[in-house]
């Protein structure tokens, strides 16, 4: 029978990693001077730069100072600094910058991509994901619930603060001109959950932060109930009970 | 600077071939005794599974005499058989089965995709990539050309023979209680091309065809050019002049 790659076989347990997997699998350079993971977090994506380019200097950047912790922890042998992307410049002999799962929270982000990608050499390349999942029902049932009269108030600012991601095209006439190669392209993940309670455990650590945060504690549970209703309403069980999260990503290779 | 992969890079300049080499990525098989390329066409997408498991019998089936000579030429220590996949079943000591871009015409594909996996043995693949793009501009203007007066009569069978995809909810209740493991996605590729004509000659040679094929030469002239008119309007210039063809796609990885 087959035989299995079982670390291959356990990252695709992994339904979280697999966006920075599929960026990773894009980007064509074999060996790279420096690579820099933008927006490390915890370094579970720098780890799977520094498995790709062990040859390489790898750097972290993030603004938690919590976040650099715990990556240091886990990979020693790179370098983690607290900067925030919106004042950070690649270093010279940067070819790689990777940034999964970031962009979506940085202001002006296009410009931002713009300003990077001028910054790098000959060949070298910014990868990209973010969330566009701001239209599902994952999202648009926070804003819905945020408009109920007891929250519409406090919550106000949010609804303002992140939009939806400009197309494809605006992407393309905004990097186009600054380098040789140009990748747009949307993958749409269908993650398999237990139950509509499990799609608001996966918002509550990213997309729902925002909502929750500026509530008390009995307020938080009413928003939670308020939301977890429309979700089990907008997810309904497929036929062994479970349920599809649709997940839209976007993602962006620039090759300067 | 970056080092390359060369072939790497060649092969990213082929739009065409990107869908098949992201679906074979996520396959998480070593080694397989014998994999099967249904649809095999001229087998460039054999071509791709012989190098991936050099040690395995490869075999490629398709309806096309043509097509089949031209991928014996191609690759001589593949084993290529005429065979329609509604009345084919794989052999004892397969371990994947791919099928990339032939689905989408077969009918009642649902039910053939679930007796192809219950015919698979327990961890064997069949990984599945159609286009999904019945309702982008590219297709639904073919179907408006062909509901003009002068079409309307001679093309209604085309009308009515490829509907939609089902969902992906459909294909997980179809396909989830014969697997260990069923993974479905879709990306939508945006084709960077020269303009509207670019568009139509792309479309010519696959979703186009069932409606030319009916109609004889100054006909032919008259629906595409009712066709690249509409086309144009749908599919606006960017800044450089280029067209963004947006092209879903989507994948099925069953793990049984």
């Amino acid at each position: 029978m087959a035989d299995w790659d079982a670390q291959q076989y356990l990252k695709f347990e992994d339904e979280r990693t697999r966006a920075a997997r599929d960026l990773l699998a894009q980007i064509p350079v074999t060996e790279a001077r420096g690579v820099v993971d933008i927006g490390c977090g915890p370094g579970n994506s720098t780890e799977l730069l520094a498995r790709r380019w062990p040859q390489a200097r790898i750097t972290g950047i993030d603004t938690s100072a919590d976040m650099l912790r715990q990556a240091r922890e886990r990979l020693p042998q790179a370098t983690f600094i607290e900067a925030n992307v919106s004042h950070w410049a690649p270093p010279v002999g940067t070819d790689v910058v990777f940034a999964n799962a970031i962009f979506q929270w940085v202001p002006d982000h296009l410009n931002q991509l713009k300003r990077l990608t001028a910054a790098l050499p000959t060949g070298g390349v910014l990868a990209v994901q973010m969330p566009d999942n701001m239209n599902e029902p994952s999202h648009v049932m926070m804003r819905e619930v945020a408009q109920l009269p007891q929250f519409q108030e406090r919550l106000a600012h949010v609804l303002d603060a992140r939009g939806e991601l400009p197309k494809p095209g605006a992407y393309y006439d905004a990097l186009r001109p600054l380098c040789q190669r140009l990748d747009i392209w949307h993958t749409i993940y269908n993650h398999v959950l237990d139950d509509a309670g499990a799609i608001v455990e996966w918002v509550k650590g990213t997309g729902l932060r925002p909502f929750l945060d500026p509530l008390d504690a009995p307020e938080r549970k009413e928003f939670l109930e308020a939301y977890k209703t429309r979700i089990a309403a907008s997810y309904p069980p497929q036929a062994d009970g479970k349920v599809l999260l649709c997940f839209p990503r976007l993602f962006l290779l620039v090759v300067k």
